[in-house]
Formats: C-alpha cells, structure tokens, sequence
C-alpha cells in the first residue's frame, strides 16, 4: 500500500489549499465518514451474501466501489490526523482486545459477535 | 504509521484462527463497517462542533474515540483485503479526482460540498 | 399503529423533563439517527440473508431488534419535530416521485436501483 | 400525519408493483435504511449545530432534507411490515424504557448518554 504519511500530507495540501480545515472539526469528521460508508453499503444493498464477491469483481461495480472505498479513506484519515489518533495504532490496539474478547477456542466459527 | 501489510497480515490470522471468514462476504463487512461508524458517532452525537477538539483530547473521551477508529479501521482494512481493492490506491484515486470536481479558486471557502 | 401526534408529545414531554432540547439540534439529531441505525444493522450483520426473516422472528433477536427499532424511530421523530417536517407528507411525497422515478415497465424485478 | 397503514399499504402495492418484495429482506432493508441515512447526515455535516435550525427552514435545503427523511421513513416502514415489528409500539416500549434508564433527578442537563 502506498506510504499513509504521504497520502496524509496529499490530503492535508488538498484541504489547506481550498481552506477546508474550518469544517473539518472532528464532529463534522464523522459525518462525513458515516455519509460516505453509507453510499458504501448502498452498492452492495440489493447484492446477496453470496453474490457480493462477485459484484466485488465486476468491472463496473469495483470501479464504484473503489471509489467509495476511497472517500471511506479520505474521511477516516481527516479524522485520523485532525485528532491526532494514529490509525495503525489505534486498529493494532484493538486487535489486542478483541484476541483477549473472542478467545479461539469459545469464539469459533461462531457468528454471535465476531468482529 | 504501522506498517499496513503488517497489520492485514495480522487481521488475517486473526479471523482464520477464529473461522470467521465465512461471515465476511464484502456485503457484510459493510455492514460491519457501517455499524462501528455508528458508534463513533455515537461519541460526538453531544458535542457542539466548537468543542469537538478538546473532546478529542479529553484522556477518558480520547481512548474511547481511538477504540472506536480501531474498529472502524479493522472493517476497512477487512473490506479492502477480501475485495482485493488497494486501500491507499483507492484513496490516491479519490483524492485525483476530488482536486478536479472541486478546483481551488471555486471551491476555496465554501461548504457547500467539501470532502 | 398507536397515533403518531401521541408519541410525539411523549417524546417531547421526556426531552422537556430531562432538559435535552439544549442537544437536540437537527445535526445532532442526525447524528443520534445514525448512530442507532448502527445498532440496528449489527443485529444482521452476521445473519444470511435468506435467514433474516427467520432471525426477526426469534423471540430473543426479535427483542433486540424491536429495542434498536424504537431507537430509530425515536430520532426520526424527534428530527421531524424538531424541524416541523411532517413525516408522513415526507413519506408520500417521496413515493409519489419514486412512481416516477422507477416506473413499473421498466424497474420490475431489477435490483439495479430500488427504493 | 398521514394515517401510518394507509402509507403501508401504499408501500406495499409500490414495491409488488415491482416485484421488489425479493430484495426486501430485513437485512437488505437495514442497508438500505442506513445507506438512505448517510444521505441525511451529508445534508448536515458541513453545518454549525446553531445554524442547523436555520438551514432546516431555508426552502432548499428544507425541500433535501424533507426528501431525505421521506427516503428514511419509507425504509423503517418497510422494515417494520417485513419484520411485523409495529413502530409506533416499538417507540412507545422503548421509550417506557428510556424513563427508566434516565431517571429526570440524574439526566436533567445532562448530554452524557441522552436519547
């Protein structure tokens, strides 16, 4: 994957240039990362369960799909960098806690509450 | 930040070891990333957006929000490595073409439509 | 359905005791609206969809949905309070221009895009 | 408001109409539900929370808005006649239960967890 510091300093230009940052309060952040997952879960909304890796493959709804991906991104990256939270840290973290929640033995193949 | 292929790396044993990839067909993890980002924005559903920094940084709201961001990122990356779709690549691409959709000199300073 | 204006005026009788209208702006209200429609979806997120109907249906699930249910709708009708829209005129509003949009010829049976 | 069954029932003859009753698992209808929400949230994540009032009245962005809440509405109602879950004693149920979870001598002013 391309270097998350780049991309965050692409993004930092990107916002700074059209004088951006004065919307960008972390509040505002998650709306706009919960308006794009929402376009998200709309490409795969009418798609069974056993249909959705192929509609992931489909030349023409990848390419949407890539794209909302995208903006998920982009949202989650302003918020990353506006809050000062590192992503990378913050997915490693709870990944810890989610080994000591869901132990193998007890969660597998269980569907309860998997992550 | 952490190294990315690392971190999916260790996604990956994560659900093998748990037997959880038959729950995540691409449809699903939308879900799932839909249902964390809810509960992020659970965490500024009461703040005045003037406030939403310092919120932020508050210790006790601080490590619930990176929680949060742990388990919003996890979705993603989960998303990104069962669709094959390239996380930074599609972030790159969204950014490109946003700096077409919004030029500077007509979007500078207007909400309007912002990323 | 028990009577819509009722409710409402339960809900604002709860508000007005607890002195919450301070926090219920519309944007806020927005924000409590998806963060409940997180919960709701976490309820099916694991579920195939050929099970769904079966899952709303068992006594312990359907319990929870029911609870996440009443939350949403909750904070719909707390945001149409708030903002003086008429849910009902929104809702057949919205239909009649959807008659339009997807006209029985051409839309039936294809998921491409329904409401 | 409108008569809440006569709206279902107009629902219902839309969607058969269509033949639209196959995508319309209660899985499918929460995706939608929340893909329809993210579009309200985009209406409000670039405004103050004390310009949200105002932006809710102003004719274009209310006439969005107003649409946007249709779109919310027509999906929790097709969620609720999937599922028989009845909304209006969804949010009565939940709302006997919030009194009790919030007491007034304890909740009154404060934002920590209000509905």
């Amino acid at each position: 994957m391309k270097d998350v510091e780049a991309l965050v300093a692409d993004l930092r230009q990107f916002v700074a240039e059209r004088d951006w940052q004065q919307f960008h309060d972390p509040k505002n952040l998650t709306m706009l990362l919960a308006s794009e997952v929402g376009e998200l879960v709309a490409e795969y909304r009418w798609v069974a369960g056993d249909a959705a890796d192929a509609h992931s493959r489909d030349a023409a709804s990848r390419a949407r799909i890539a794209d909302e991906i995208g903006d998920v991104g982009i949202a989650l990256l302003l918020l990353c960098d506006r809050t000062g939270i590192d992503l990378g840290e913050a997915i490693a973290a709870k990944l810890a806690k989610n080994r000591g929640r869901y132990p193998v033995e007890t969660a597998r193949g269980k569907a309860e509450r998997p992550v």
